[in-house]
């Protein structure tokens, strides 16, 4: 394929996610890769990425082939129709309001639409959570997007300017939010020929994309948040109750996939019970800290709504019994609102012990 | 009164609870006041206190009668049979083996009963929880005691060294912990006595003691350990929840507070229902932030066994369902474990993954 006919990819999100995907898609070379890259846009104009990766190996100097320092900026300059969207920002649809997923992408889909109005644009959603695509179903017309899900499980984090370090090999399953949707099966599939690299990752189509989301979220939503609340890697909240009378399994973890699993039924959609052995496993073996406990440890919001906030909606709408997450959704929004005061983004008065209106 | 027969009276822990416990049975004038005072021992020998406090104004330069470095220095160096036993620390008897109410008051018991076997050594425990008095009748000869519950309600905070900062009335509740003990009894009037200075602050006798400490219980297993978990005061807490679509009062402080309820009731302990709404109402209108999440916060061990574990353990022995009270257990355990490994009470090994022997 010609240079001029490669499909163009813009990966949104510079963190550990961010830059092994747009330097897999880079890897494979079927596209062009855009990067929007925010805090360390000068950095790596300049030096490119160094990469430690457990796939790739180590690499030095590395940068996409455009770069741009946001959204905005690259739906002006590029010219070009952007075939795929990647999101692999954190969904924090409670935060800053043009930190949310249909902002941040707002300005490329419109370009997208004047360009070209034939063609669909395709995002990827690569984060976290349930129900995301229905933000996004709300503020655009949906008949102009393929609405792609992207379940990755990798461990791959940003450990300063322009450096990655990528621990966990990058498996990544790819499928449309709506499985009746043939547009975006076909582009999920398309999506997955740019980005596998064959002894490198792997990349899976996923035709059961919510299955696979709940089917995360049974640790998501059970172990990453109870860490949050603790401040604690995973080894240790396990191990940490056994020295006193308590279990962490058997209290939280346990009691809390439960509740997913049930939430998840009434939906139609079946978790096997397996999987809660499974991830209470994986668990227990390796020193891993979840991105909920690094955030709030970071003073940086939490997905807390995609991650509990969803599955406790659809909980209450099919009157599911929710306990454990509920109390742990409780807890975490104080946890939150906490971040939130810290960033300016909520003002409480100490005067009349109320919240202000946040400016 | 001659100075030679009046009681002795020895309060155990200088913090802003035992400062202004001594300096109010001081200003009585009925007793010689010992103080056993650890980290500002020398600072107090030296200076004596500065206290600025809501019941007696701003007093400069104050000394007990006499000071003590520890309980085993005053019971070797004091020659006296000390009445009264006063403990106002933190009773946390999952902490370190010397610093559990037992370990600090043995040499006092011991020479005290060296001295003259016909007296009873009446120790008074101003701590917070339930079930305090079990560890004393256990390591004890409980014959030889008279075992005094002191229920206090205070804001007085340790500010600096030798500086303590009184803001809130002292209201202090004083009964035997067995309450057909008539030694303990006659014991818990004659230091209401000593205690109580007209005007000044508010001294009672609480013929009902047990009932009084699981009355407290209600703010303590409730309000106070939510705060720990998520760091916020306590109007925070309540506030924060109404920006989101959780309310910490439905979903936390009022369940936390029926399940105990529903404990002591199996106790044959009538806590009335009024008293949920009369602890939040205090709860929102006033900014302060509970000892457990104080003690969170500056890397201290909380009172989790007295405040929680012990009323758990007594639901669990009578089959009450405490699915909250069991949550936040749960939860303040691994937080109460990550503060003793910050101490070095406790050790885990990140090659195992499992917890050591802590030395």
């Amino acid at each position: 394929m010609s240079e001029e006919n490669k499909p163009n990819v813009i990966v949104i999100g510079a963190g550990g996610v961010g830059v092994v995907t747009a330097y897999s898609l880079s890897f494979n070379g079927g596209s062009k890769v855009s990067m929007v890259i925010r805090s360390d846009y000068r950095h790596v104009i300049k030096n490119g990425y160094t990469i430690n990766s457990c796939d790739y190996g180590k690499i030095e100097g590395w940068k996409p082939d455009f770069i741009y320092s946001s959204t905005a900026e690259a739906a002006k300059e590029s010219s070009v129709f952007f075939d795929y969207v990647v999101v692999t920002t954190k969904n924090i649809p409670d935060g800053p309001k043009n930190s949310t997923v249909s902002e941040i992408i707002r300005p490329l889909v419109e370009a997208n639409d004047k360009m070209n109005s034939d063609k669909k644009t395709s995002v990827i959603l690569v984060q976290n959570g349930i129900d995301l695509e229905k933000e996004l179903i709300e503020k655009f017309d949906a008949s102009r997007l393929n609405l792609i899900s992207g379940i990755q499980f990798i461990g791959s984090t940003k450990i300063g300017k322009g450096v990655i370090d990528q621990i966990g090999k990058d498996r990544l399953f790819v499928g449309s939010f709506d499985p009746s949707a043939s547009d975006s099966k076909q582009a999920a599939q398309k999506y997955i020929e740019l980005y596998s690299n064959k002894d490198y990752n792997i990349v899976e189509y996923e035709p059961r994309s919510r299955y696979a989301r709940w089917k995360k979220l049974l640790y998501n939503a059970a172990i990453n948040t109870t860490t949050a609340l603790v401040g604690l890697d995973v080894p240790r909240a396990l191990q940490f109750s056994i020295n006193g009378q308590t279990s962490t399994e058997k209290m939280i973890f346990e009691p809390a996939m439960r509740e997913i699993i049930a939430i998840a039924a009434t939906e139609g959609i079946v978790i096997e019970e397996e999987f809660i052995d499974f991830f209470l496993n994986i668990s227990k073996n390796i020193l891993f800290k979840p991105s909920m406990c690094v955030d709030a440890e970071k003073g940086q919001l939490m997905e807390l709504e995609v991650i509990l906030g969803n599955p406790i909606r659809i909980a209450n709408k099919n009157n599911v019994s929710t306990p454990t997450l509920s109390m742990l959704y409780g807890l975490l929004t104080l946890v939150q609102s906490k971040l939130k005061e810290q960033k300016g983004l909520l003002k409480f008065d100490e005067k009349t012990l109320s919240l202000k209106e946040s400016s």
